[in-house]
């Protein structure tokens, strides 16, 4: 399961800053990186009159622009997607998800924090709390690191957050994931091993997706 | 598998045009509708100075922005991507895929022609060809719609393409599609559906969706 990293922070804080300087560290030790950020304001991700936005009024579900350099969608929703739905959704090529905001939830967090701009930081007792980004000393109970200090903190993502190995089998019915229980998941993942190794072309797989329709 | 129809037809014939009539058309019978556009230029999905646009240009393989209405999607790729492949890696809630443009897939097509504005269409002769929208009447080997019939378009669409049922298991190796022998396919669909009936909620599944990683 790819995991999901939370950049949380009080309102102008500099989320999007630390980000923008975590996500060229990670990209240099190999790491490939999606990111999500929450609007409440209507999506402003296409143009009104082109021909992908006349697709979307039609009542396209969703739509499409194809590019050479990259694929840009528009996907109708009736409430916001949470990270951990657009991940399982959408997401199976990227090692970390780094999602802007999303306080409330239940993942790794890293907070921003400038004492310059706010009296206190909103993680403190939070469990989930990886480590603190800061102008000023903290003791909140997770290391502090500086504002610009990516390399500590991707040090510290790496070890507590992407070298930990996940569960090897995802089970999706309709696309909601169906909890394993530990001998189902083992009878079914050697079951399947077993099948695969029928199959051309599957020996060196790092991900294999199988649906039934 | 999910259906694609590519909307053809030769620069400014009025394909837009015709995808905005047929998807109200198609919605009105049930059916949802994903859209697929090509841009040689670059992607204008997304707004210079936003958090978003910035996540991206600091290296993000993939960015989502989150929105109760929408969620918005710019995922880098090498070179474009087809209509096939983002079906396969993006689409799965949807009945049917509209792709505009796209004359050289081998996929159903539907060519919209208008003899005001171009002396002859472009698929004659080609056997992907379900049917040509036209101001005029012609002659080329498949169904002649009017440029408003959207309802007898949807007629042949349905017909031809959505009520054919493809093949009903699919087994991707790192995102890449392995092509399975009958045998092979049927011997999977059968353990698979046995162990799955040992699983809680999966009696009315439409769709089963199973990962090893």
């Amino acid at each position: 399961m790819i995991p999901i990293v939370a950049i949380v922070g009080k309102s102008n804080s500099g989320k999007t800053t630390l980000i923008e300087k975590l996500i060229p560290e990670l990209t240099k030790r190999g790491y490939r990186v999606a990111t999500i950020k929450h609007h409440t304001h209507a999506l402003e991700i296409d143009t009104p009159g082109k021909d992908s936005w006349r697709h979307k009024q039609a009542g396209a579900h969703t739509t499409f622009i194809s590019t050479p350099h990259a694929l840009g969608m528009v996907h109708s929703v009736d409430k916001d997607m949470t990270p951990d739905e657009i991940r399982d959704r959408f997401i199976d090529d990227a090692d970390l998800v780094l999602a802007e905001g999303f306080k409330m939830l239940s993942v790794p967090k890293v907070e921003v924090f400038r004492s310059s701009v706010h009296v206190e930081p909103l993680s403190a007792g939070d469990e989930n709390l990886l480590a603190i980004a800061s102008d000023s000393e903290l003791d909140i109970g997770a290391p502090c690191c500086g504002l610009d200090d990516s390399e500590k903190l991707v040090d510290i993502i790496e070890q507590q957050v992407i070298n930990v190995t996940g569960p090897d089998i995802i089970v999706r019915v309709d696309g909601v994931r169906i909890p394993l229980k530990p001998f189902i998941h083992d009878f079914m993942r050697n079951a399947l091993q077993g099948m695969l190794r029928a199959l051309k072309d599957c020996d060196d797989a790092k991900q294999v997706e199988i649906t039934l329709r």
